[in-house]
């Protein structure tokens, strides 16, 4: 089970003939009201991307998020997702057609149509076609169901050029008894670089990033303003240091919903500040990595991946600029590629994140190798056998220090082949 | 000619063994003294790469502009170059190596050490062959001369990856009628994305950047100070306007002598904000406008160039970010390859750059064809022949309009093909 893992959702999907393929192409999530028309315990946060060009979801999810961080509009109950067109640069009518669908979803479901989050990926440019999906919506809501055949039809249904559907989940006791889940569904292949944003709330000083569409659920009971909070630094260091092909898409988003299910024993909300919610934290945190790690392995033309922990910086944020820098350079994954341990390439790209560093102070190991020294290659590590290995492995790890501060952070790419050249290059508009 | 083209230079090329090939590589471009020990009318100036991480050559250089600047050291008469070690991590012993050739070039035409300015390119993390390149050096300055043989061979002396050897020259008749001349040879064909520092000048607002090695001389009498001045902008505004693989260098390097000669008359060196400095500055741009799409046109594994000319921007470093973007954008240079007028991957590229613009107010060209515009694809223009015609030349021109902004910017790119992935996977360190 993965999206309805946690308790009190439900989802489904189908084939509303978006996808030239014929295979499905429209997916559901929703969240249960409360019991009796008791008081919602529900909570959402998104972190969407930053790109000034953006889709008609974008522009309406960021609506939806600010209106529900100030409290004005009451909390989402449903994600309707579609794959095989972007509804991007569709202008004022691409956001008519995407409230056309939130409103015969609302409808059949008993909430208000800004309760429903839309979220598209695939061709721009092309207008959402309504009347497909409006067709399929009625079938779509009838089929809502719990379990591991229902999440295997979302986690498919929101694939693209992916080759294998994306999931993820993780399960924690908190101090009561009580266990919480959480479960995610994300897709992603190119056009993978993701730069999230956050929804500013005063106090909380972390300038979050995010990318591709991820969705994640709970049962945790935590406010929406603490979600939002979680999920802005998580978007920033999970799914903000992958990269395929340093592209950020105009539609990258990460929605999350929380049903609150899980502590109808508990008198308030998740407090972050407590053993309880770093629990929760590290949770979500494991969950992000690993929607977004799937999403590098399964990037376009890619053999391997590798990741560049940057330690010793001034601080996480020169770590993160340094650790991007690294898994970007075409050079860099052309030699990750042919297996090549050339350190010359990985310290002068970190050189060009615009965060100064002596070189004669840092140091760089590829696996358990330590290739680079006190400004200079250690020339005989270059024939140890374990280096080698290293480069020959599915997963490359770097690790370069480049001073004495506290600062670390760790991005993750992929090599670059002559297939990503391929797919894109033969990809017709 | 070029490099010896203006009034008061020699030139000279060797084979010192450094490059396997047995190729030539080692050259050098003097500017003789004021005669009968007149006061000396020459200037220098340099930009080079913003990496953390760089050579000895760059540590040198750095510091003979800064005394220059400063008027603590007697203007540089000499530029050695070689090709086939880059003299980059290697530490302390790298600095004292080019120390050893400088002081003996220096010894032979009877200048101070520090007047001769070191510039190297090649692998990385080896020692300098200092022995192979003193023992070439007498005989390098023997042959000193200027004409059209010493100039072509400075050019090939200092190629590495490239394929053809990049020179320009420019020529400008000033108000007193005398002519001033320009000439330059250049290099650089992967690892290509100048950003360039400036020597900071108090009053002089602009932040350049710059790329790779170009050697530019001219007989104007301009002093050290102004050259720069016009190096901080023109560096910006070419080199670092160009990019082959988005990894800049950490040898990037223009450097710039002038002799003075050509002005003998007059009593005052150039103005810039005069119509005569007016002039010089847009030969110069035109010079270094040239050795920078000479670059891109022999970009590793290039098969076209394109340009990105952003207009409407609210200021041009704005424009210049989101020209850059779209030109390093993976996703756009398969595109290119491809003959796909992907409009869409320009424009979200062009959303990545943090610069905000309304995706409604933006259209976009590709040659002739009105591609974008409104926020929605010209779904006609995209079976224009024209536009088919215009993405199959040798070099495909696009405009974006982010606005009514005046600030404009084009930067330079090359397409991505598979032997790029060739010429980098298979490269060994």
């Amino acid at each position: 089970m993965s999206i309805t893992f946690p308790t009190g959702f439900l989802a489904a999907s189908t084939t509303a003939g978006i996808k030239p393929s014929g295979k499905s192409d429209l997916a559901l999530v929703i969240r249960a009201g409360a019991a009796g028309g008791g008081e919602d315990r529900g909570a959402f946060a998104a972190v969407l991307t930053r790109n000034a060009v953006v889709g008609a979801p974008i522009l309406i999810a960021r609506d939806v998020r600010s209106r529900v961080m100030q409290g004005v509009l009451p909390v989402p109950r449903a994600v309707l997702v579609n794959a095989g067109n972007s509804n991007a640069a569709t202008g004022q009518a691409g956001v008519e057609a995407a409230q056309k669908c939130m409103q015969l979803v609302a409808d059949k479901i008993g909430v208000l149509a800004d309760q429903v989050v839309p979220s598209s990926t695939g061709i721009i440019g092309r207008p959402l076609p309504v009347d497909k999906i409006t067709t399929a919506i009625p079938g779509l809501v009838a089929s809502l169901a719990h379990g591991g055949e229902a999440d295997g039809g979302f986690a498919r249904a929101i694939m693209t050029t992916d080759l294998v559907p994306k999931t993820a989940k993780a399960q924690i006791t908190l101090s009561s008894g009580r266990i919480v889940k959480i479960g995610a569904a994300g897709k992603g292949s190119g056009m993978i670089a993701p730069r999230l944003d956050s929804w500013a709330i005063p106090a909380f000083g972390q300038q979050p990033q995010a990318t591709m569409l991820a969705f994640v659920t709970t049962d945790a009971w935590i406010t929406s303003a603490d979600l939002q909070r979680v999920m802005n630094d998580l978007g920033a260091a999970t799914f903000s240091r992958i990269s395929v092909d340093n592209h950020p898409s105009c539609s990258d988003s990460v929605l999350v919903m929380a049903s609150g299910q899980a502590m109808d024993g508990h008198a308030h909300p998740l407090d972050l500040a407590s053993a309880d919610g770093r629990t929760f934290i590290a949770a979500m945190r494991e969950v992000c990595q690993s929607l977004a790690q799937q999403i590098v392995v399964d990037g376009e033309g890619a053999t391997r991946i590798f990741s560049v922990r940057v330690v010793g910086a001034p601080s996480e944020d020169s770590a993160d600029r340094i650790a991007r820098e690294v898994i970007n350079s075409p050079l860099v994954k052309c030699a990750i590629h042919g297996r090549d341990p050339n350190w010359g390439r990985i310290v002068t790209a970190a050189g060009n994140a615009g965060v100064w560093f002596d070189p004669m102070q840092a140091s760089l190991a590829i696996g358990p190798v330590e290739v680079y020294r006190g400004g200079v290659p250690v020339v005989e590590a270059l024939k140890d056998p374990r280096l080698a290995a290293a480069m020959a492995g599915k997963t490359v790890a770097c690790e370069l220090r480049i001073g004495t501060g506290a600062g670390e952070a760790t991005a993750i790419g992929c090599d670059l082949s002559k297939d990503y050249v391929s797919i894109n290059a033969d990809y017709t508009t």
